[in-house]
């Protein structure tokens, strides 16, 4: 086996749903103190974080893994064809729970940065690690918070490999440069509740709801751009009715989300809504909530050095894309740095059986070691 | 106190909550049997029902009352001013549940009857009581058992006061003498589930709805006619969503209703219900029940009677109502009776502090003594 397929085994022995780390820190952090990095634990409220960081000989970039040691949870682990915190290579896979999503990941940065610091003792610049163990959940206590922190040290990030599974069919084939923003609604419309049998005493919320939602998920909200898909609006949850079936409801709640383009601000989509339903003449209560803005690394040194590091290692050439869901992406990229997302092939995270060919995991790790060697030497 | 409201006393005394009698028949029967009344107990599941019925010493119609002896539960007993089952006469009215949906019209048919039979032992045709303690619940081991047996026996009844409260402001301003039939609709909508960020991945069956039901809420089935109003449909519950807000639904469920009146058939409803749902292309499964057909008692022998009745005793010109919800009429008129529903005022039926005004529980006794004394002598 591998030094990065036994790193990748020994963390996903360790049960880490979020926001438990169960020790797959400790064991990180052991293999960076050895090879010079400085550590800082981070932990905030129930959440553990690291940062740490190695000098190197000369100036140059700060360039920071960033990732998480939490998993989601298995569900019903009799699902799974082995369990889900036992480690197996069958038929050239490794199944457990993290092994894609993203435990191979952090195993193969171990590795890349063990290989390349053996390499090159002298690297110019600085390499980071900025770990977390609340990905998955609320993310309140995690990456925000080493960003927070970091900002206070007044440390500035210039690239960050962020390890969420970006590819689609090969590793390497796709990498993230950005993501859609993150709009939700809570809407609620009032109505007011009374017989099915007499109607002219009712006023049914859901009857008044429906055209003005057919004219939301109707609503071109924009065409996207260059670097973004269309932005898009999703219903994912609606609820009315007293469970009687003689009973008009005096409300109905719905749950709606954006995943929108750079084309548009949160508060664009809040005026258009808005608009839509007051032209709707509903009597609604509307709570809107942003989760992340839309970011975007345009094509520069980061992104030419990961291409240029895939093409070397897998012949591929690799795809930019900004689909997909949020990331902690999100809270790095503010800051100024330029962000991308690599990772292995994401067709089993957050499911049964989660799995990743095992031979990705030495191709990812040579990948991370190449953009090192692009952009530290 | 007068014997009605005395015997209306102690029937809300008793607890019959459905499918409870709780004792109230053998009030009803003791006294009936002391006049003539010829006695049937047609226990049929977890229900007591009876039939009574009084041989007249010449020819002439079969006239019956019918009713329930069992109430809606009270909800929180300590929400009522008095205890649901300590009647009360407060302020002129008669508090207690059941006081108006019906034990007010029981009492004070067991009184008219007493009473006419009193000044009228040699009355022609024939007086029957259809009574059960299943009309509030289910209403499947009640009156439409009694029904069917009755049919065994060729057994057939003329007309037919059901108790139900029918008034609105005073005693006998307003009697139903038809009702609007009511054909339910569940449907569920089907999609594909999938990731609100990946929404080329899924389908969502809230968005595909939401224009369907919008043409279902719009359409006008039709405007009724000189007996029944329009027909109506609603939605009473709709439900769709796993919780998550990043996850788009499978499928969505909706419970609907239609009221609806002699101008089309629940064929006709299903048919062009089905025609809208075609039309916007949803992929969906339908099931239509069919919980009463409408009903109409045409002006004639005891529309008028009543009509003379209620004018006699109360000044009133009576309004004829096909409105309002479902009663067990619906079982009855079928069987090709004449029925009538004559009650109390309706306002807190179901509520909380039933009541009714203490001195129309007598009013309506004379009332349906005038009606016997029409039909019967």
């Amino acid at each position: 086996m591998t030094p990065t397929l036994q790193l990748a085994f020994d963390l996903i022995r360790r049960r880490s749903i979020t926001p438990e780390d169960a020790g797959c820190m400790d064991l990180m952090t052991q293999r960076l103190e050895k090879i010079g990095f400085q550590m800082t634990k981070l932990r905030r409220g129930d959440t553990d974080n690291f940062w740490a960081v190695r000098n190197g000989a000369s100036q140059g970039p700060l360039l920071a893994f960033a990732g998480h040691t939490d998993v989601v949870p298995t569900g019903p682990e009799e699902n799974w064809s082995y369990p889900p915190f036992t480690p197996e290579i069958r038929d050239g896979f490794l199944y457990g729970r993290g092994a894609a999503d993203m435990k191979g990941s952090l195993a193969a940065m171990v590795v890349a940065c063990e290989e390349f610091i053996a390499a090159n003792p002298n690297h110019s610049g600085r390499i980071a690690f900025l770990i977390t163990s609340d990905e998955e959940g609320p993310a309140t206590n995690g990456t925000v918070k080493v960003v927070e922190w970091l900002e206070e040290q007044g440390e500035k990030i210039d690239c960050c490999i962020v390890g969420e599974p970006s590819s689609s069919d090969r590793v390497g084939d796709v990498i993230k440069n950005g993501r859609r923003g993150s709009l939700g609604l809570e809407l609620k419309i009032l109505g007011i509740q009374g017989h099915v049998a007499y109607p002219h005493l009712a006023e049914n919320p859901i009857h008044t709801l429906a055209p003005a939602l057919s004219a939301l998920a109707a609503e071109e909200w924009d065409q996207g751009n260059q670097s973004f898909p269309a932005t898009s609006f999703q219903v994912s949850n609606i609820n009315g009715g007293t469970g009687a079936t003689n009973v008009i409801p005096g409300e109905v709640e719905v749950l709606c989300n954006w995943r929108f383009s750079t084309e548009l601000t949160a508060g664009d989509l809040e005026t258009r809504a808005r608009a839509i339903l007051d032209k709707h003449n509903l009597r609604y209560q509307a709570n809107f909530k942003l989760s992340g803005l839309p970011f975007l690394t345009a094509e520069g040194p980061l992104v030419q050095a990961t291409q240029q590091a895939i093409l070397r290692i897998t012949g591929e050439k690799t795809e930019l894309s900004t689909a997909g869901g949020t990331s902690d992406g999100r809270f790095i990229a503010p800051t100024g740095a330029q962000v991308v997302e690599l990772g292995p092939v994401n067709a089993t995270i957050h499911k049964v059986d989660e799995r990743v060919k095992a031979d990705h995991l030495d191709l990812l790790k040579d990948i991370y070691r190449e953009v090192l060697g692009e952009l530290l030497t």
